[in-house]
């Protein structure tokens, strides 16, 4: 069935083996109005565990009360690769709580100031190689509100070393992350429960 | 952010309670020739195991080479049930090796008999309920090339007993399909590295 073999007429006449393209780090925007986009970020994730990439989640998300089902089962692997060295490593951060490395007890709130923290934490690990693999959830936002800097963005996505894979969710991604991404794809709402006015569902919507 | 609430002018006057409505099986398709449609099926599905749900996954391809890491995360997540009991349970069905209920040795190779044994087995399970949630992973395909009766599964789905909750994947998703899902999202292409000749990478395709 679809196994997305490249036309050889396609090729690029840029000097690398098969396996060296292979090796490339892979930027992916998924974008879009419809259900799906953290959805399969977090499944991608699932693959990169599985070959003992290590992940880094980073959710710009007001409420913890949201995706924590894949919260809870990414945590579980990262626990299973410390005990029994399966899978990668896992770091699971939230804005939502405060970013764990930068709690200020009793300061106050500030969903700017979070955000640009929250992306200067992420270049330092993106210019240390920290991570193989990270999802950085609900990004789009903080950069469409100006929280973010776009430019910023993209140039640290442009010159990171090493083989850093990065998968960016959320709705109107700017077009400059559009345009640096060599993966991108809209998630189209066709039909939503919600839509009728139904609820969202345990194991389903968290 | 974007939390879908429903909006209260949209509640249906169904007579049902939001408890009731928050208990309605969910069926999703993902459908659409961009990426993601069944990496987000598994998302799903991870979520559902971490609620405790039986998963079964059937996957109409005919190359096990694919969705491999997907695989061996459910078999372990299924593992991990078995031992501690935390999750759900777990079972992958594959058709590309036959599907294991139905292993004839010497057999010769007919998809579209392997598609339509693997279809009435699913509709043994769902008349039973023996699944919480389903992946009938590209099931699209064997519909759409006739080995599967759409008219069949529109009504059998549509009659099932119980709360199963069923996602389907695959392009080109037949009409009726779409109609009787109630969660229907399209992934739709915008730019994808294997156009400039990129190639599959470890940890990302598979």
């Amino acid at each position: 069935m679809p196994k997305g073999k490249p036309d050889p007429a396609s090729i690029p006449d840029d000097g690398l083996t098969t396996r060296q393209r292979r090796m490339l780090p892979v930027t992916a925007v998924h974008t879009g109005p419809g259900k799906g986009k953290s959805t399969a970020a977090f499944g991608m994730a699932l693959r990169a565990w599985n070959q003992g990439m290590n992940i880094g989640v980073f959710q710009f998300v007001k409420s913890a009360k949201w995706k924590v089902g894949e919260e809870a089962v990414f945590r579980r692997l990262g626990e299973l690769h410390e005990q029994t060295g399966e899978g990668g490593a896992v770091e699971w951060h939230k804005m939502g709580e405060g970013w764990s490395w930068a709690r200020k007890p009793g300061a106050e709130e500030d969903h700017a100031r979070d955000a640009a923290e929250g992306w200067a934490e992420i270049r330092r690990r993106i210019e240390t190689e920290t991570h193989d693999f990270y999802v950085l959830d609900e990004f789009t936002y903080p950069i469409k509100w100006g929280w973010i800097d776009v430019d910023d963005v993209v140039a640290t996505l442009a010159d990171r070393p090493g083989r850093q894979h990065i998968v960016m969710t959320g709705r109107d991604a700017d077009p400059k992350l559009i345009e640096v991404a060599d993966l991108v794809t809209e998630m189209t709402k066709i039909r939503h429960p919600m839509d009728q006015g139904r609820k969202g569902q345990k194991g389903i919507e968290w």
